[in-house]
């Protein structure tokens, strides 16, 4: 048995728990698994990261190269995020021959292929397990246990912040704007909300899970993305009214016309396993064309359980380092096999809330734009607003393309009357997230 | 790239899917992967299984030590579930330096130790992931994705068929009988509904799951068992008073006094993960010190989804296989690290349910019981039975030893004015599956 030799870049959040784990276990992984980790360089921005975290001086190091560079390391595990120096970190590393274990979807999710490439061409492993999901094991279920299937449906709330907002203005009778602000105060949004809030978070990782899950190269460029922004206690309360929660969810499908992979708020019955998901949790539905539905829950970031996914990619390769085998390289990497398809041809049921003048004629020149757009309504609601010159009309659809849902909002957004096209939001017809499922 | 041989024992429900899948997807294998699925020997005991499956005279034998024995075979593949001859079929497949596959919960439950062992010794690989939970791929995580935590808690809907009972009992207000005769009718049962009523099953798929969670050898003869069979109405109907579900658990908490393992019927709060996990669905809650909350939700049973986790395991050793690796062989086998748990010691609140005479003075006579054995109450309630001339005592009680309990049933079932002591369900505090998780 030898040591299994690591080189951390990073000792933020996650950097410093997977550090606090690994000193934690040390003895244990020695003990219970024959896997003696040592991490022999760790590096940070900071001066003093190191020794808050009991790091040897020797062994600390604000220069990345000193790690991606050292001829001991095994691993280098890459824990800074962003896209720069990550790329040049894992370019290095790849070069000289190092696994790579990271957590940095803004990075997988637009340049994967090329690091794939990479990793194949030196012969050793990327592995992404915090990537996707935080704590939640799910990238290994589509790499290696789900992989006898072929994978129809990846659907999930992939953003802890974007749900816990979304739960206690569900459970709360809030409005976004007041959760938003007692997040941030909890810890639980950052000071710019944006990656969060707008949806780009989610679409990193469903790039990535999408990817793994249908072996096709998807980018987070591909990704169809809209935020939380608009939603409002009205919009859940409706939701509620036809047995539905309101989530951001993060869904890629592969259908005969190709990915159909997008983030937007969507409403799913309240009875759908996904919508008892609450508070900052995570979870992703991936459903197989054998195993059927499965879903994968957990905390999808946070110290401990990030680092608990990082320390189970380390294990994995430790398994073989220690015993002195090669890991497997990486696969060559996916191609872009399936087209995307285009959201215009999407066909869905819709939510769309309008404020408009409380005046005589509105709804008669409102539903005639729908009708000219050959969308056909299912429901509407006219609400009282707090501005008596004001109503809130809501419009539930049948099925319709986004195509003609777009033109429909914006000829509505340039109506006299219409003052804003407020929220609109989609009505997800999950059934059709199993089309493709082996009858038993 | 070489063929990957296979050898597959028992052509049944299990055995008829994975045959089917392989042949489904051979060539996506191939493709995607580069792995070269062959089913060299096939065995059922009838003579036209393997017609039927589309498998060549020449492939197929009623004889399991063609399998096992064939010189050619890199996997055998059992999966005719049951204690003998499954355990001939190990010692031989094992002699023979073959890995092994297996759904087969029985066998594993109990003999997991030896049969280790005997992988470990041959320097192959005994793969289960389809003996604990169907598609579900929880021995999988709990074995590599999560091995860098501790293991707290594994926490389980693992059958479906009382699964499926109990959820019918809830959601239409109907008696254990009614739904077990619907559920046979329907194929959701068994015509001998005995090892998943009474709870047998899930001891077993527990026995397993908490071996290599908490990585210290738990036989099914070490789990307290209770079934199902004396729930009614009228208990889940009190349970959704207080704001809470019975589902059938099977439960492993590491505690600082030994294992404490145990299947029985458990109220636990609506809002828990586990309560939404209806019909013949299966989902597996793992706590980790690192991870924190997780939980694994799909199909614990059925052709396919069994298939799908019997193939997720060929594919592993496959990737290796095909590519002329030899697996890493087994880890020698969990000795018995953990201490059992005293069943006597442990404390929980319960809820009891007494049919008793209707007549003065019964109630007084039972609470002095409860006082007794020093078993406090926290809310009584009394019904009105069918029969006038009994009516129904339900008690829940604070905290309680079961060995207290089980006194005060006893006193309480020889006492006169008691009919019967009708159900005894625990109030599961789920909090303390959380005891142990890392501050983030």
């Amino acid at each position: 048995m030898r040591t299994v030799n690591l080189g951390i870049i990073g000792l933020g959040t996650v950097g410093g728990g997977v550090v606090k784990l690994i000193q934690h276990h040390h003895d244990k992984y020695v003990q219970k698994y024959g896997i003696d980790l040592r991490i022999v360089k760790a590096c940070s921005r900071s001066a003093n990261a190191g020794e808050r975290l009991g790091i040897p001086a020797e062994n600390y190091t604000q220069n990345w190269q000193e790690v991606a560079n050292n001829p001991e390391v095994d691993i280098v595990i890459e824990l800074i995020g962003g896209e720069h120096p990550a790329m040049e970190i894992f370019e290095t590393a790849f070069a000289n021959k190092k696994h790579i274990i990271t957590a940095n979807k803004a990075l997988l999710g637009r340049h994967m292929e090329h690091l794939a490439k990479l990793a194949n061409e030196n012969g050793v492993q990327l592995r992404c397990e915090a990537a996707a999901a935080g704590g939640i094991p799910v990238v290994h279920a589509l790499e290696h246990d789900l992989m006898a299937n072929d994978i129809l449906t990846i659907a999930g709330i992939m953003n802890g912040t974007t749900n816990y907002i979304l739960s206690r203005m569900k459970n709360e009778g809030l409005d976004f704007d007041e959760v938003l602000t007692a997040a941030q105060a909890a810890g639980y949004a950052e000071a710019d909300p944006t990656a969060d809030v707008e949806g780009y978070d989610a679409a990193s990782k469903i790039a990535i899970l999408s990817s793994i899950g249908f072996q096709s190269r998807i980018s987070t460029d591909d990704v169809f993305t809209q935020g939380i922004q608009k939603i409002s206690a009205t919009d859940i309360e409706m939701a509620r009214e036809c047995g539905r929660v309101i989530k951001l969810l993060a869904i890629a499908r592969k259908t005969p016309e190709g990915a159909d992979v997008r983030v937007h708020p969507t409403m799913i019955p309240e009875n759908h396993q996904l919508a008892s998901v609450d508070g900052a949790m995570n979870a992703v539905f991936v459903v197989g064309d054998a195993v059927g539905e499965t879903m994968f829950y957990g905390a999808g970031a946070g110290s401990f359980p990030t680092a608990s996914a990082v320390c189970g990619d380390i294990m994995a390769l430790a398994e073989s380092i220690s015993r002195d085998q090669i890991p497997i390289a990486e696969k060559a990497p996916f191609t872009k096999e399936l087209e995307i398809l285009n959201i215009d041809e999407r066909q869905t049921e819709f939510y769309l809330r309008l404020e408009v003048a409380d005046k005589v004629g509105t709804l008669t020149t409102c539903t005639s734009i729908f009708a000219k757009h050959g969308v056909s309504i299912s429901r509407i609601n006219q609400n009282e607003s707090n501005n008596e010159n004001t109503c809130e009309l809501i419009f539930f659809t049948h099925k319709a393309s986004e195509k003609s849902m777009r033109e429909t909002c914006e000829e509505l957004n340039q109506t006299n009357g219409v003052t804003t096209v407020a929220s609109l939001i989609r009505v997800e017809d999950t059934s059709t997230w199993n089309n493709g499922i082996f009858d038993n």
